[in-house]
Order: structure tokens, then sequence, then C-alpha cells
């Protein structure tokens, strides 16, 4: 058994390996809301995919390992392969949270029956995925925000992906809490009231008490439920409009930092960051490139080049 | 047995009230770091005075009622009376959290031993101390912060105080928020590093992993720590200058909001508010006087100024 780990996406570790024939690669994409895993040989042909729960990390690492091991399960039952066992499967992973050294640990852990696991944070295998494993960057903008770059020297390289409730500027989260903060200073009288503030208050309760006890609810899902809200009233509100140039400036900021000499092809993607694509500048702007694949192929390609690394694939 | 209740600060709620004879009179200011009492006789002269723990009711019902009865107790203790009755005893109360109506609802249900209590905000009670119970405005800013006015028609405003992660701008948390915003940016190269980051890589770590930590234990009242450090730097740093500025500036908004004409007196208090007062703009600075009591005396006045309505004194 060996466990290949890039904990954090910063270290490699690599155990010993065992020496029995890999006949599986699978590569599995976990966040907030579900994990996908795709199944393949080891010549690289896909044979099954399945979908299953949330795997982020920092939403408890059993959950994660739970819903990862049925998806993986499941992209067997995809590919109608009844007989197979978990010591000739060789899994990537791009999970949520893996950022975190002692999530990372655990989970790895609770992955031991698999010979080979190599461990990422989602945001590395969309990276791998989107440039084929070449030098490049993204910024991803979803609930959260993150900016990664591999650099020509091999240097990984992440900007941002400090979390809720202070970082992940530019975020979806980020962009609810502006609106929230707009519509209780419109409420008290601080600001006037626009098209955002009406949005806002519709969703969650017009009076001061009812927008207390909303926040007392709320986390980063609840105020990233807000985001699509300012896209739909940017053109009826100019503080909304200028939210979202915001946010587009934050996505610019983390995009310069990747890669000052702008350089590196730049894949942005996230369901916000996609919508702030037009606003971001023309300086970095020219270097949006399409990407030639997602997070499952990114985790693929992590655990391929692990494989390689071992002479287990050429 | 008589409840008297400013729920919230808004509402007064008056429930049948006994016959029996008021001795004593007891003022409580309560917060999230302690309890202080202090008794006094019918007439109004002080017998004794008492601290005890917090008694923020978002801390807990039973938590806030066990340090307030202690606080009470002690006050009598400290007064050398030994022969005393809660049914003597009528009690004003400006507790944090009091705004949440049904906080307020579960102490006063708690308290009912007493023969009058009268429950209202700590925001309010500050202010009903500032000006003596006549109109005027006060912006409190600790670890939190809210203004709140008296009007002349006895219409009592408030504006902010919306809590920590969105709102309560201009106070210590959304200070400590902000410098650690800017030194996450700092950490990763988005922004250079100056005073105000490296005073706060001192407190919470140098490593991105050491700040992830300590953001993800961190609430309002560890990022309410961070904002001395943003005085201290202030020669040395221009961001953090720039951060305090806005700062007042969000304090000056407050006050506007509270009183647009500007005709009422000013009070600002708690530890951030008073050092902010040098940066506040010269309209707001004019409407500055001293407070004429503190919380204490509010709580009193809202207490004696119920059983003055119902004739108990005069």
């Amino acid at each position: 058994m060996g466990i290949l780990a890039v904990i954090g996406s910063f270290e490699t570790v690599s155990l010993p390996t065992n020496r029995r024939r890999v006949r599986y690669v699978i590569g599995v994409d976990g966040g907030g809301t579900g994990t996908r895993a795709r199944l393949t040989r080891l010549d690289g042909e896909a044979l099954g995919y399945a979908q299953a729960g949330p795997s982020a990390l920092g939403q408890g690492v059993e959950q994660a390992w739970r819903n990862v091991s049925q998806a993986i399960e499941h992209s067997f039952r995809d590919a109608t392969v009844d007989d197979w066992d978990p010591g000739e499967c060789a899994i990537g992973l791009g999970l949520a949270g893996a950022i975190v050294a002692s999530h990372s640990r655990d989970f790895l852990h609770a992955a031991s029956r698999y010979a080979h696991v190599a461990l990422a944070s989602d945001g590395f295998t969309t990276l791998l995925g989107a440039h084929k494993g070449k030098p490049g960057a993204i910024v991803i903008a979803g609930t959260g925000s993150i900016g990664e770059a591999l650099l020509p020297n091999g240097t990984h390289v992440f900007i941002g992906g400090w979390g809720y409730p202070i970082g992940d500027e530019g975020s979806g989260a980020w962009l609810g809490m502006y609106a929230m903060r707009r519509t209780q200073q419109a409420v008290d009288g601080r600001v006037s009231a626009g098209a955002l503030v009406r949005a806002v208050q519709s969703v969650a309760g017009n009076t001061r008490d009812e927008l207390l006890a909303w926040c007392e609810r709320a986390g980063q899902h609840a105020y990233a439920t807000l985001a699509p809200l300012v896209f739909d009233v940017e053109t009826a509100d100019t503080y909304a409009a200028e939210l979202l140039n915001a946010a587009a400036r934050s996505i610019d900021d983390i995009a310069v930092a990747l890669d000052a000499d702008g350089t590196l092809p730049l894949v942005v993607s996230g369901s916000i960051g996609q919508r702030l694509e037009p606003r971001l500048t023309p300086r970095v702007r020219a270097r949006l490139v399409e990407p030639a694949g997602d997070a499952i192929d990114g985790a693929l390609r992590l655990i391929r080049e692990r494989l390689r690394g071992d002479g287990i694939v050429s």
C-alpha cells in the first residue's frame, strides 16, 4: 500500500509502495455540495462515472470519506464492474479543505485501503485540469475565492483562499456580505434603498428583527445565496454595479499577484468568476484561455504523475 | 408582582403591579465581560455596589441571570443589609443583547421574583445615563458599535448595532477584521507588509497555516483584540491611519443618521469611540458633550420612571 499525498497542495509525501498490480485509476472532485468520481483504466480509458454527497473536509472527514467511497463504488457500478478490490485502485482526489494539513492526514488515514492515494485541494486539481499540468494560473470564484498558479520552475503559488468572513475577496459570500451590509444601512437610514436592498429584503426580511434573525443563522453559504441578486439588479442599481466592479478588481488583484509578469495563461472559473469576466481589466483579460479540462481531469493527472514516478504507468 | 419591560428598547410592556412596598431600587449594567449593580434606597441614596461575571443575553440567559442575581446579592452585602427580599426590590437593567425580543422574554421570566423589573439594551441605558433621560444622542464603539438617540418627541432611534461580522462599522471587531484582511493580503503578496501587518503577525502568527488556524478560532472578541494594534502603529503605517479614518467616518455617518439636523447633544463612548474622537468631522465634533452619567445611572432612571408612572416614587 502506497499513499502519495500532496498535503495542503504544498508538500508531497511518498510512502513505501507495494508492488501489487494497479488496474484502475480514479479521479475525484469533492466540495461542499457534492462529489464526482470518474473511473478509468490504467491506459486512461474512461469506464464509469458517479456522483455522491459533499466531501469538503471542513464539514467532517468521516462524511467526506463516506461520500468519496460511495462515489467510487457507484462509478464501478456505472461501469458494470462487479469484481474489484481497493488494493487494485489508485485514486487522485481534489477536495475542498485539503489545504488544512490535519484534515488531509485524517482523510489519508481513512483512505489507506486503496493501493495509492494522492490528495490535493480542489483548487490545485482544477489548476492541473485547466492547463493539462503545464504552467498556468487560475482564479476560482464561487462561494469562496482563490487563485492558484503553477510556475514554469514548478513552484505552486496560491493567493487568497483565506475563507469566510475575512478573506475570499470577490467571491459569492463576499458579494453577499456587502449586499447585506448595504441593506442594514438602508434599513436604519444611513443610505438610500435601491433595487439591491429591495432584492435582499425580499429574501431575508423587511424589518430589523427579521434581518437580525437571518444574519444570526447565516454563514458563508447563506451569504453566497445573495450574490446572484447583485447581478440581477446591476443595471438598475448603481451600488450593485460598483460592488461587481469591486469584486472584479479583487479577481484582477489575485490574477496579477499570481503572475506579475503576465506570461501565464489564465483561466477564470466558478459561477461568480465567470460572470465577472467582462469586468476584468484588459491586461488580465488578454491572458484568458478556455480551460483544457476540469478538476477530475486534474485529479487523474495528479495520481497518474505519481504512478509514473513509481514506474507503474509510462 | 409587576414586570415592566422595555423589550428590545423599543416596546414597553406593563404587567399588573402588586401594591407591596418597594424599599430598594437597583440599577444593573451588564455586558459580555461583566455585570455591575448599584443598590439605592427609594429616595435615590446609594447604599452599595458590586460586580459579577458577564450577563450579555446572547451568551445565554441562564448565565446572565446567575450573574445579575449575584451582583444584586453582593450589592446588599456591600451595603451590609442582610434582611432583604426580592419582593421589595425594583430593578432596572441595561443588558447587551436585550435588543433580541426572545432573549428579553426569557430573562424577564427568570426575573419574576422581583417586585418590578425594567429591561432595556445596555445602549439604551447608556443613552439615558449620558443625557439624564433628556433628548440626546450617543454613539458607542467598543467591541461592537451602535448609535442611539432619544428625540425631542420621545421617539427612540437607533442606527447600526447589527453585529459581527456584517455590521458594527467602526468598532473594535471591525478594525480587527480589516487588520487581519490586510495581513492575509500581505502574506500572499497582494500588498506590501507594513507595521500593522507585522503587529498582527506578532499576535496571530507569521505563516499561512498559523494565520488560518487563528482565524478559524476567532470571533468578534478575538478580532476586537487586534484593534489596539491599529492605534499603536498609526503614525508608522499609512494603511493603519487610513483604517482609523474610515472607522471615524463610520462613526460620523451613524451620528449624522441619528440626528440629521445636528441639534441634539452627542456623546461618543466606548474604548474605540473615545480614541476616534479627534478624527471625527468638525460638524460632528461641534455637537460633542461629556456624558452626565453612565449606564447604571441610566438603568436606575429607567426603573424610577416606571415606578413614578405607578405612583410608587414621586
